[in-house]
């Protein structure tokens, strides 16, 4: 059965974390947004499922899935639904509440990360919010980035069965979640995350070894990765980066 | 098995949607933060839990739950670990993920609520960022309440199994969250919310039934329930609450 991944045309955002589960798994999947509205596809039909009346339990924002009659909403959700079906979980079902926690404490940060440059409302444009977005821009880097990071680093120091990945030994989705979180502070704060890989080397070694892993480094030639833009959670405005000093 | 609750003492908090769970389904718990030190308990011990080098997968942030051995954190994930314990999930495993997306939902609204007062920085005190909360409540008020509660209401309206509650024909825990969150807004802004059993009436019915759950009711009623208060994510700041006009 193929997938139908919802999730809005034209940046990574939220539907990356998903993207990169269903490119790993080698999944069947389509992109509804994308599609032509010939076929019945398109961001008008994303919106019209989210609009429907008659849709038992409709979504409140994209990414969702939809498999078969299954409508799941929240990027979490949809990788805790994929992931023993595409063995990107533990065996052990008590590390599936592991995993899926991490991936919930990186969903808490890539809020985070998005509010660093809208955090007064997401309905105001960045321009009109630019002094508040340099507040809450300099904290995250100067307290949050280290605090998230430095739990990350340590749970992979932690992990019993060797550093390699976040949890047991061998790749869940929740590493290649924390592959995109940290791709997409390096393109938004590239001077801040400079040191990165000498402050967290796992971490960085993790991300590293995602981009290598075959399935992975095809998708991110392809023309179905869509480059970072400031479209997305992760912007790079050079303003709100560290400042040189 | 008795299961430990750690989170902040003297606030509801995240914990409160875990304590509404284990309540309703009458389990056995102890809050470990509000224990004696004397006993190997008190908010050292959590900490100590989360500072731990040798705990395997240690916790970023309080609410966590152990069960045994097993320690789970995040809020969402605690209780979807609960819910097919005691029978808080409808029996259908596919509306298992209904329940965990709307529980996420219900967490973004709750960082939303909190961002009402920190807008800019958690590590700032209230009074150093009064003028950006009171933009960032405004719009909370003006848009983001009526659009998560719009949501929320049309998923009880459009649930194919009746609307008394958001999920199937019975309670599940995300009844009782959406009742916590409903009552912190109430508290939280009091004149905002004057309209919204009118505008939201399924809502204000289910918030009021969970009231009415005598398990509930006696929590409510014990020393256990801790009031709302200006610690917690729901604070009640006069000047942030709609104005009067």
């Amino acid at each position: 059965m193929t997938y139908e991944l919802y999730y809005w045309d034209g940046l990574q955002g939220r539907g990356e974390f998903v993207r990169l589960a269903l490119e790993e798994a080698g999944a069947e999947y389509i992109e509804v947004a994308r599609g032509d509205e010939h076929d019945g596809l398109g961001t008008g039909a994303m919106m019209a499922t989210m609009d429907s009346k008659s849709e038992p339990y409709p979504p409140f924002a994209p990414p969702f899935l939809k498999d078969g009659d299954l409508l799941i909403a929240q990027t979490a959700n949809i990788l805790l639904y994929l992931g023993p079906r595409h063995g990107l979980v533990p065996g052990v079902d008590s590390l599936r509440y592991v995993v899926n926690g991490l991936q919930l404490t990186i969903a808490d940060m890539v809020t985070e990360a998005h509010d660093t440059h809208h955090p007064l409302a997401s309905n105001l444009y960045y321009e009109d919010q630019k002094d508040a977005a340099k507040v809450r821009a300099t904290d995250f880097i100067e307290h949050r980035i280290p605090k998230f990071m430095g739990y990350f680093e340590r749970v992979m120091k932690q992990n019993p069965a060797g550093d390699a990945y976040l949890v047991s030994d061998a790749l869940t989705y929740v590493d290649l979640s924390m592959f995109q979180l940290i791709d997409g502070l390096y393109y938004a704060f590239p001077r801040a995350m400079k040191t990165f890989p000498k402050r967290y080397p796992r971490l960085a070694a993790l991300h590293d070894a995602v981009l290598e892993r075959p399935r992975i480094a095809a998708y991110l030639e392809s023309d179905r990765r869509i480059a970072h833009n400031e479209s997305c959670v992760f912007r790079h405005y050079p303003e709100l980066d560290k400042d040189t000093r």
